[in-house]
């Protein structure tokens, strides 16, 4: 059989991996889907860099490599489109103008799908072709696969990650060495960890994307990037994750989507944010700049995906699984490929996201007050006349004279009600400074 | 579209589950494979209990129940067979039989495909029709799919398992409470965690059903069940957990499957047995029932899979997911679908099996010594005139006087090595009994 005839766009650390992995694994790959996989032509804007990396690989004559990428979108000998530049603006008119052309799309682009998902998809379906993704999420963990199709016999619950393996590798070196998050960002950024620009990562607006696409797939809804709240982890303080740990937590960055009821109406938490979770739990002691993923879903429980979420051959992997993938579903019927976001594009759900004074979930909360009698029962009554149950406390000398860090976990309530007693808290005449307050999730 | 309609061979358990969860999410189904799955017909020996569970459901009324397997492998209305039955002689007459009549088949049935998968494939090939079984390993989890759908850009390296939750649980429990293994497996069998007759799970022969399926999707070989080594758990000692533990290690029964090369010819292992894991990898710390997968592959590294491995739904989410699969994929080009093997059946490798003498790793070994000046030195020169290098030492009073433990944490070396040296160690006058020898893997 012919090989199918891919164009990249885009030659950087993905592309690059990508094309160095097809080359290497080209027998292997071969002999699983059947046919050759081939790179034919290439977009870059340095044409003769890219010619280096190209004729460093075992076969790279027979690649046209251009600076338009155009030209490889409009160019009727290629079969597939593969996407690696990034961003959103230039990308969405190449991918748009290659589904135009009837080709299908591999893209690894999270913001790009992130944020003009719902357009991208309704073309692609309209002109009958595939756009595959699973480089968008978790690197090479097969994530949207699991999701997407391992999954398909439940009603899927929930879905927490760590998808951002900078913030991760930064949270895991700022509890092993007591360092505080400047430091050890400085450190990431010269280990190449994070880059220079590190404010989409430690923001939360990487995993934002990555949370925004899984929502979609896990509960059949649009993809709402909009509606995501976002935390990053540039305020996370070192004595707090001193104290998470003393209680028997970790603070992870997290992703979390969830089916909720709120008085008696269904809704979809979508929400980056640290988070305390429990030690014994497998994701709490996923450490580094590795990601992983927690499902639960009704008939199969909870299961867990764990692998590097970044890097070029990581993410080459998912990108030329989709390669297989669509190349052996091109010949399907349409309408019975894998449908991009999990459901049929006429059956999406129509349920809110939530608010996040609508959501629940437990709290971490530090409290520095004078230390005076009766301060604990200030806090203590507040918290009771909010009807919020306290599950654990923690008195700690802080190291500054007269001043005591009381920290309280709650058992879980409303996102409105403990912001509202941490005002009432943050009067009282003994606290000194603004309460901490970091949400925590039991993943049981 | 009109729905698909599948007809059931077997209601126990897993058939049951699987009729439960069909009922239960046939909305979230349909709207994500665009087309109902119906079940027709069921097959039972127990025909009123059949009934009796499928009046229990939603709808069920249509359902024919009959007490012979072939009237539902011979209607000419079903779609797909699926297998719930367990055993391999009548079953295999029976997909046979299915596939014959140009039936796609969904079973659960690990020994099945273990022991007659290159005969079954092929006669699926020859037909044209799918044979899928996401739900013989490791149940709900879905990395059949990972390893030859998610994985396929890579060459596969390793894939080491926890797949067999009864005995993963005895060793959590053997563990966390210090009892012997005797003692475990009786709680166990009250738990309903071990079966009445629970030679297969703690003997290894169900994880090594497992594995050689594993084993073949990885690295795109036949089934070959009859090379692989098994070993279970039934003789671990409780001694040996606690050292393992003061070494930094888990004891875990891992079902282990890698590409070596031994005197430059290339081999695979294929192994069941008790193995030493260190305790910070994420897969020492899966405890109780639960299952995990390891794989390591040359583009995306390590990635594990961990969730239930068996029960009711778990594995019903497997078997739904393949009769979603099959639906989709059953409109397909044959030559385009997921080869059943992940490779396609013209270019499975011939790469033998490799016995047990040749393979490499290290070893966890206990003798047991007359408290003696120069035991030791024996010891160690033993090993190293076999050019065996030692990782740790640990030494203890068992209890016996004037006898002492010694436990050796050997470096990687072959089996054989090791076994001639064991041998000259039991013959030294001062050894009390049998060495211990438990294999270890650092899976770094």
């Amino acid at each position: 059989m012919k090989p199918i005839k891919a164009g990249l766009l885009g030659l950087g650390t993905v592309g690059a991996g990508t094309y160095h992995v097809l080359q290497r694994n080209q027998e292997e790959i071969r002999r699983r889907a059947g046919r050759g996989i081939e790179v034919s032509m290439v977009a870059v804007r340095n044409v003769e860099r890219a010619r280096k990396i190209i004729n460093s690989g075992i076969v790279g004559s027979e690649v046209e490599v251009v600076a338009d990428p155009f030209a490889v979108v409009n160019n009727p000998d290629i079969d597939i489109v593969v996407e690696l530049i990034g961003g959103y603006d230039l990308t969405r008119e190449l991918v748009l103008q290659a589904i135009a052309n009837g080709k299908h799309v591999v893209t690894a682009n999270k913001a790009l799908l992130a944020l003009h998902g719902n357009e991208i998809f309704e073309a692609a379906q309209a002109k009958g072709v595939m756009v595959a993704f699973e480089a968008a999420v978790a690197g090479g963990i097969p994530i949207i696969k699991a999701l997407r199709e391992g999954l398909s016999a439940n009603r899927i619950e929930s879905v927490a990650g760590i998808i951002n393996g900078t913030t991760n590798f930064i949270l895991s070196e700022m509890r092993d060495k007591g360092l505080d998050f400047n430091t050890v960002l400085k450190q990431a950024q010269e280990l190449g960890y994070a880059e220079a620009d590190p404010t989409f990562d430690i923001e939360g607006v990487d995993a934002a994307h990555k949370l925004t696409i899984m929502s979609a797939i896990a509960f059949g809804i649009p993809v709402q990037f909009g509606s995501a709240h976002i935390e990053g982890i540039s305020q996370l303080q070192a004595v707090d994750l001193r104290y998470a740990e003393q209680l028997g937590y970790r603070i992870k960055l997290l992703g979390i989507t969830r089916r909720t009821t709120v008085d008696g109406k269904e809704g979809i938490e979508l929400r980056v944010h640290p988070t305390l979770v429990p030690g014994a739990r497998l994701i709490a002691n996923v450490e580094g700049a590795m990601n992983a993923v927690l499902v639960q879903a009704d008939a199969v429980g909870a299961t867990l995906y764990y692998g590097k979420g970044a890097g070029a051959e990581p993410t080459a992997s998912a990108v030329i699984a989709d390669l297989i993938d669509v190349t052996r579903l091109a010949t399907a019927d349409p309408y019975s490929r894998v449908p991009h976001l999990a459901f049929q594009p006429t059956e999406l759900a129509d349920v809110p996201i939530l608010p996040m004074d609508e959501i629940r979930t437990s709290y971490y909360l530090r409290v520095t007050v004078q230390d005076q009698l009766g301060v604990m029962a200030d806090l203590t009554r507040i918290l009771a006349d909010a009807g919020i149950s306290i599950d654990a406390v923690l008195q700690k000398e802080p190291g500054e004279k007269a001043r005591t860090d009381i920290v309280i976990i709650t058992h879980q309530t409303r996102e409105k009600y403990v912001n509202a007693a941490i005002a009432k808290i943050e009067s009282l005449a003994t606290t000194v400074g603004k309460v901490v307050r970091i949400r925590l999730e039991s993943l049981g």
